[in-house]
C-alpha cells in the first residue's frame, strides 16, 4: 500500500492527481504545515528536507520505498505504473525536460513571489512577479504547439504544473490575473486539465 | 554527437562533468550570459526558458533529441549509458530524490542569494541565507550518513549538488563561510568528489 504524507498545497496536490488518475490504492496521512508537522521527528525521519509532499511504498518491488520531493515521486509512480512518463525516446526527455523546469522554476519562484507579497518588500516583490511573468510566457508559448506541456500526451509534467497555475490564478490573483488571462494557450490547456476527474477530485481533497 | 550549450556556471557545468566521466564524445557551444547570448532565437529555439544548459543529441535512438533542464539532461546521459542513475529499486529513486531536491531546492535559493546579495536589500538577503543554511544542514546530515548523496554509490545526485557547494563557498563566502567549514561530513564529500579526474577537469572549463 502506498502512504502519501501531504497537504493542501500545490506540491502537496500533484501526486494525489497522479494516484487518481492511476487509479491505485493508497491512503493520506495529512501534515498540518499551519502546525508545524513537517518539523516533527517521525515526518523529519522520512522526510528530511522538511517538506511535503513523501512517499511510502511498503510494497515497492525488492524493500519498502520512502522517498520525497514531487518531481522524483511523480516518476516513480509514472514508472512502476507504465503510464504518463514514456519509457524511451524523445517524448520521454521532453516530459523529464518540462518536469524539471516546474521543479526548478515554477514551484520556486511562484513560493517565493507568495512569501515576499506577505512582506514589506516592493523590491523583492517586483523581481518575483517578473520572473512568475516571464515563466508564465514561456508555459503559454509551450502550450500554443501542442494540446499538453510535453506534446501530444497527458503527461507528468502536466500534473505538476497545473497546481501552481490554479494558485497562482486563486492566490496571486492581484499580482498575476492579468498576466493570466491575456494568455490563450495557456487558458485552453488549464480547462482541458482541469476538466479531468482525477484532477477535479485531487483539487478538492481537503484534510478536514 | 552531442552538443552542448553551456556556461561557466553550477548549472552550465553539471552536465561537462557526467560527460566527462562518460568518457563520451562531446561538443561544447559557449552560450555568453554576459553578453545576454540566452536571448538570441537561435539559442531560445532550443531552449526557450533562456537558460543553459541545453542539450542536442544528433545520434539519440529514433530522432535528434533537443533539451533542456540540467536535471533532466542529466538524467538522459545517465540512462542513455546506464550509468551513475541505476535502472531501477530503491537506490534510483534515492538518487532522484536527492536530484529534485538540488533542482527544486539548492539551485533556486542559492542562486536567489546570489541576485540578492548584490542588492540593498537586507531582509531578502537575510532571507536566503537562512534558506541556504537550512539547506547546507540538510545535505550535511545526509552525508553523514553514507559516502555519497543517495548512499554507496557516486550518482548524479552527487554531480548536480557538488557545483552549487563550490560555487557557494568561492562567491557566498561571507555570507556561507563560517556554516560551511562547521560541517564535517559535507567537508569530506566535498574532497572525495572533487579529487575525481572528471570533476577536476570540468570545473577547470573555461569558454576561452
Ligand atoms: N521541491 C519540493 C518542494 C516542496 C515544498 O516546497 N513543500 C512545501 C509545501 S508546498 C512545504 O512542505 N513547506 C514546509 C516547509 O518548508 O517548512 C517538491 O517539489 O516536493
Ligand atoms: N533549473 C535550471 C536552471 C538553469 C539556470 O538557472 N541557468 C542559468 C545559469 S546557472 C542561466 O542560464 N541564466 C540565464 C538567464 O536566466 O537569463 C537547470 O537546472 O538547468
Amino acid at each position: 500500500m502506498i502512504t502519501l504524507h501531504t497537504w493542501t498545497t500545490p506540491n502537496g496536490r500533484k501526486p494525489i492527481i497522479l494516484l487518481e488518475e492511476l487509479a491505485v490504492p493508497y491512503t493520506i496521512v495529512p501534515v498540518d504545515l499551519g502546525q508545524r508537522e513537517q518539523f516533527e521527528p517521525a515526518f523529519l525521519a522520512i522526510s528530511p528536507n522538511n517538506k511535503i509532499p513523501a512517499l511510502v511504498d511498503d510494497e515497492a518491488a525488492g524493500a519498502p520505498l520512502t522517498m520525497f520531493e514531487s518531481g522524483a515521486i511523480l516518476t516513480y509512480l509514472a514508472e512502476k505504473h507504465g503510464r504518463l512518463l514514456p519509457a524511451a525516446g524523445a517524448e520521454r526527455y521532453r516530459v523529464l525536460t518540462w518536469l524539471h523546469w516546474q521543479i526548478g522554476g515554477v514551484g520556486p519562484m511562484f513560493g517565493q513571489l507568495g512569501f515576499f507579497a506577505k512582506q514589506d518588500d516592493a523590491f523583492a516583490i517586483d523581481h518575483f512577479v517578473k520572473e512568475a511573468e516571464r515563466l508564465l510566457g514561456v508555459l503559454d508559448k509551450q502550450l500554443s504547439t501542442g494540446p499538453y506541456l510535453a506534446g501530444a500526451g497527458y503527461s507528468i509534467a502536466d500534473i505538476a504544473v497545473y497546481p501552481w497555475i490554479v494558485a497562482a490564478t486563486e492566490r496571486l490573483g492581484p499580482q498575476l490575473g492579468a498576466t493570466l488571462a491575456g494568455k490563450a494557450a495557456l487558458q485552453r490547456w488549464l480547462k482541458l486539465v482541469g476538466e479531468r476527474p482525477a484532477v477535479g477530485k485531487a483539487m478538492a481533497w481537503s484534510a478536514g
